[in-house]
């Protein structure tokens, strides 16, 4: 059986023309003009006036993470779920062992939980200690594992946050493995430092939480993981970047010649610190790190998405329930758990806020959604591209009419939106997973467990593996 | 008839994917994969290991010019011939009026002239002086002739250059029309002071045109460009890039969310200024503005365009012969015709040292040569583009063998070739313009006047209009 | 008849420490401790607890100039009275002479006006136009007029504004002379063409005096005119800087090696664009060129001063009265007459929000207010030192108690004051000028025309003179 | 018995004027013209034609420094004689504890040794790990021991450098103290990862000392250190800055207003990299950290020394003998005692290549020399000063002629000087040490053990400790 698209605008990272796409199982086989179907069983879906893109990739999400002393509320199941409803069909979570835990053990861990996943899932691993085995075990994920990519915290020391002898060691080992880094950039040991300054001042409330990582502390460490890439001549991958000061590391480097890649999630770029101020806690929805930055440093990041200088919009979906979760830094904000819900709301954030908003044209929508992390990570031609041979994973978007974000609609698995209230223009009409429509007119069709590992291989070409 | 390419790896700005693509007149008409013939006298060609590009566009060339006294020695014909030998489909060439002379009396002599070009032309329209018809003609330019992008040269004044208050009514034209302003950015009164200094010191060989234009000379043009655009809101395109002051003028305005586009050439970036200390007056070759710039400019220049801050990789081919036409200034550095020969190479030259050399991959060096000046001027997707409903001007590329540039074999009618000796990795093995092969096996099948004019409309994406 | 100050904390550039100084006539001819009274007619002035400076030095004063249609309120002798109400003992005025007017001519003409000054002045020549005989006037004003400063303006283009070419040509004569160029660098263009928009737009109140020149417009000519000293080769001082995009201008000159002295203001450290919302035309009192800038550039000035990269505080003292002179521009903000008032409170208003407020120290206080600009323009160790064979004008302030400024109070000849209601700290106990007490308690004691014309002469070290 | 200075040209850090100093037993008690002998047996010192400043202070020596397997060569007697022989007439040393060992044993044993020197001495205190009692023995320097500057290292890791949370508690406690903190800017854990991999290549040679800590480990370290201090709100002093890329942390730090002090030393000024590449291990004797620079970074940091983003040029004194130490590392880098000679050249050189290289003024050379050192430091006004109630600590200079530096006529006892052949202009003609003439046409008359310990005491004015 397959499916048929007629008539709609094909976009892709780079172009944009009225034509078809036929998809044969679970794969797109043609991309033309006046293309016909194939078998008396295939679906033919009209897309006039409408947009079609390959199917978006969330690069950085957090499902069913053991986090501050509890879980994130979004399962594998719901979590893709949601994606699928906001046009996300394929996700790269972390395995995040905990000190002590070897990476493997970690791995099987997450591969378990991973299994009731409804759309395709790959994992960057996260490297939170160095033992014995850790190069080895750096090499089996690589090599055996598909796994290519690594996660290293500077911050949250004393939990899952390395050092920088272990963040070398890291960086080393990836070097000779062709793989990359990818770095959470705050100066964890400064965070620590004004945690327990503004605790000991009776500094409690979430909107301290802001203020104990300010952005001269992402931006400084962001400049310390580029400089030790630099020197090891590595790669390297900044997770989340939220202000000026970062970006602006990050734009030292690439006019050097540095291959430097950003990353900023929705949230960065449309909320500003005001969030902190709102009453009755609700601050606490928007605690996550880093935090949301003050006006001004969204405007930075606009610019930097514009010129080219970030690749990447993922959304760090990390979702906690205000009730029985959040809750449980009520006293102090140190305590609250990091994290908020996105990942469905991201296409129409990027849309509306992006090529609406006058920041980007189209073709450059789809390269943040879905084809960079796809070449970046070594998805690419298989995710990221309407290409025969690709998989059919495909969004149809009708750009007409608008409607609410609001946790009351959501499919995320939590109490609270951070963006309910805004308005996002257009509407996914369809959403093809593994080429079936598993999402449409507002309705999701979803199987659990029919998501499949994605195993990666950086076929980067010669210029993303060249470091100066 | 039709052309049928089979099997070749077709590469997009973003995508790449072995695939067929089917030409029928002079157009494109389908990509896939297994396509068949449609015709019985359809070409066939087999592209397998070969790879498959849009043609390329040359957005700054400069074909028979008046100039300096002389003539660019390439006319319409050979000029786009040497073209097609390399790879470039299309041309966008400058009407340069000359002071007093009404733009729509120049925009006549140069269609006359293109007459006898064997591929597609546009024209960018220079604004060299501001007289009461002006406002109209640039008008009638965008409304009438398909002229949406002016040109303006900060530097030779007393000239064709023109001053800061004529500039800034190009812009506000330009902005009212919707149109595009480029600029040719050196500090015209500077470079004549330090001229007259250097010829009253007896400082007369070709290397003193180097010094007489040095890099914060351009550095600071460009920045004043960018703040009288910034002032108006006028988006604007940066010819001929050379240095790292200049580029850092354009990632301030770029990081600050100002719409500035950049262009550079192969000769900055891969020639230094050690070429003026050659004897003989073979200095001479290389005297053009900006002049080749020291060592280190040109590793900035990679970093640009590997960072996205230049879009576009084009020639300014604009060639005078060392006997007759560069000879004129034996005794005086000024008066030697500023150009070289350049259109035929371009795409070697980008490959090899782009590609290859590990500062861009395939996806960036086509939306250098070919996808991003047609979408900035307006040309997109007719050119630029490999999908159903594009002309039919494509370049196969086998990325096997290799050669070296020389006078002695290339298509420029010119007696020197600035890059001689320099070897060049994969051949152009067909270029197919308006679905013809024209170019095939080292052979030239171009027929005088088949090139057609370009009308233009800048329909770029909300992004591309929107200033801050 | 002598003066013995005994016991005051004298305070230089470098030094702090209690001592003596003496007098004798019109020069200080001793410091130590322990002098004693050497006449029996000495006056000894007990400053114990009070602070001894070297007399104030504004290097930017305009006492009636003609400007705009009328001539600014205060002349030679009420203005330089002013000053020594505020510890300022010297000015350096500007000879302007009209476009076709000869330097020498505006000399007779300043010369003549100047003749009731109270207190010592020197004259910066302003080159307003270049003809057949300005560079041999140039030259006698370096030689035999005593004048090795002299004054261009980027902005007012029109009337007393250069373009580039003669701007570039005052730089080169000032280099074959060892003189000084002092530039106010606006975009002269930029500004009439915003101004013409506001214009037209019926935007006509006098904030839209602030919104027709805003920072980027002076920073980019700051970053011009010095990249024209740069290539020539001359030093340069930017007059009146005031926002941080000149400010970083002048910081990437000088991290080069390159000389350049960068002078502000206090309206510009202290006040913001706030000022222009006054009802009433009451913002057309703080109609200046350049205007006061928006909140966020001040912080920046005081850093620029706090690192040594801003030299001079002087005071673009240039009142009009509010009635009959600033209400010519009632109806258009372009014709309001640019200026306001500040010799006299430069002295309190950089002590209390310079010291006090914690940016300097009263070491770099004096070299700000008196020092520097005795050193770069030439007159040092005449003027801004106190050190046997200098010039006895000398400020004894008491830094106890506090006053508040008033147009109803102040020495200027002005109907407002553009600080009224601020609060400084301290006050000037005595002015001593040419070795008699001229200000005490309030009470001024000068003498209409007792002031002597300053014939100065560069005698830069080697550092001020070399440039890279 | 006393000492009269006549008719020298007295400069300071800001003036310059003939005249004469009488000094009374050690301090100077008067300055100014026409003094007389008070004493039958005072000694009189012609000075004229000659320059007289406050002797110098070197705020950053080593003196028999336990280092690297063995000790600094010169002890406190030979090197404050060599200081003596070189115009500088108090030093700084260093107390550095073991890993383990309490601040206070450290201290006694420095204060054993320094008993031996023949002119003034004071110490900053390290702080090479954190301990119970390191707040309360900090604590203990500061109020008893006049000891308010602590050092740390962020290199030497495994030593005595600290990470950063160790350097955050220095900071913190040094805060609370008002006190001030100087750090020794290199990523310790990089250099040992780069010293790592080059001796795993083989690569042992002196050279690779330099290739082990490039310029970016010292920038980076410089940016972070910078980063905590803002954070922590204490101001901070960068010792031995040698590159571009920490005077940009610097020079962005003091745009922004925060209160960052630089010192670099003659060595980073004057010598460029290719000193590695003398034969025979000769390149051991410049093996010191951070190394010498590649050319260009001589250029910037003349250029922060002349814009005052640098405020202090010391030595870092440190001799180790070719013979016996040096070749500790003969076949390996790593093993190689860092450090070399120089406090007896540092006057030479920084008046031969600052003032008569046109960098500086004289002025600025003293502040350099002697002010700045004695403020920051909070020496000033008993050092650093020639006011009365100043020590009588002066050096008279002659700047006629020229001697050439050599280690056969140095008084460091070393066997190389790392400026060996190099000419410096002009000579000491006398050192004035405690009011008693101890080094005369050339030859030394010091007494061992005459040197007194200098408490200090931070009182620095308001802008020194308000932190932005």
């Amino acid at each position: 059986m397959g499916i048929l698209i007629k008539n709609g605008e094909i976009v892709t990272a780079a172009d944009k023309f009225v034509g078809d796409v036929y998809c044969d199982g679970d794969k797109i086989v043609a991309v033309g003009s006046g293309l016909v179907k194939q078998g008396a069983d295939d679906v033919v879906i009209d897309a006039s006036g409408q947009l079609v893109f390959p199917g978006g990739i969330d690069a950085h999400v957090h499902m069913e993470l053991p986090f501050m002393g509890t879980e994130s509320s979004d399962d594998f199941e719901t979590g893709t779920a949601a994606g699928v409803a906001g046009g996300t069909t394929s996700i790269i979570d972390f395995v995040i062992p905990a000190r002590g835990q070897h990476l493997l053990d970690g791995l099987a861990m997450w591969k378990e939980k991973a299994k009731k996943a409804v759309a395709d899932y790959a994992f960057h691993m996260a490297v939170t200690w160095w033992g014995d085995r850790t190069k080895s075990e750096m090499e089996q994920c690589v090599r055996e594992e598909g796994i290519p990519s690594f996660k290293t915290f500077m911050a949250y020391r004393g939990a899952i946050g390395v050092d920088d002898v272990e963040l070398i060691q890291v960086m080393q080992t990836a070097k000779d493995l062709g793989a990359l880094v990818t770095v959470h950039a705050e100066h964890g040991d400064v965070v620590v430092a004004l945690q327990k300054k503004l605790v000991a001042e009776g500094k409690l409330d979430p909107k301290y939480h802001a203020l104990s990582r300010p952005a001269p502390v992402e931006g400084e460490a962001t400049n310390r993981a580029i400089m030790m890439a630099r020197m090891i001549g590595e790669p390297i991958y900044i997770v989340h970047l939220t202000c000026r000061e970062a970006l602006d590391a990050v734009t030292d480097a690439r006019r050097r010649g540095q291959l430097v890649f950003a990353e900023t999630c929705p949230q960065y770029l449309i909320l500003d610190d005001s969030v902190y101020d709102k009453p009755d806690f609700e601050g606490a929805a928007y605690v996550m790190s880093p935090p949301i930055r003050p006006k001004g440093h969204q405007e930075a990041l606009w610019a930097g998405i514009a010129s080219g200088l970030i690749q990447v919009v993922a959304t760090d979906h990390c979702p906690f329930n205000q009730v029985g979760q959040k809750d449980m830094g009520r006293d102090n904000f140190t305590k609250i758990p990091n994290g908020a819900a996105g990942i469905e709301n991201r296409l129409g954030l990027l849309w509306t806020y992006g090529v609406l908003g006058g920041h980007i044209d189209v073709n450059r929508f789809v390269d943040l959604f879905s084809t960079q992390p796809a070449k970046i990570f070594g998805l690419y031609p298989r995710k990221g591209a309407i290409v025969p041979g690709a998989d059919a994973d495909i969004v149809i978007f009708d750009p007409k009419g608008s409607s609410v974000i609001s946790a009351k609609t959501h499919h995320h698995r939590c109490d609270r939106n951070i963006f309910e209230g805004f308005e996002v223009k257009g509407k996914v009409s369809h959403t093809i997973v593994h080429g079936r429509v598993q999402y449409k007119d507002g309705k999701l069709d979803v199987v659990r467990g029919a998501g499949r590992y994605l195993p990666r291989k950086l076929e980067a070409p010669a210029a993303a593996r060249e470091v100066r």
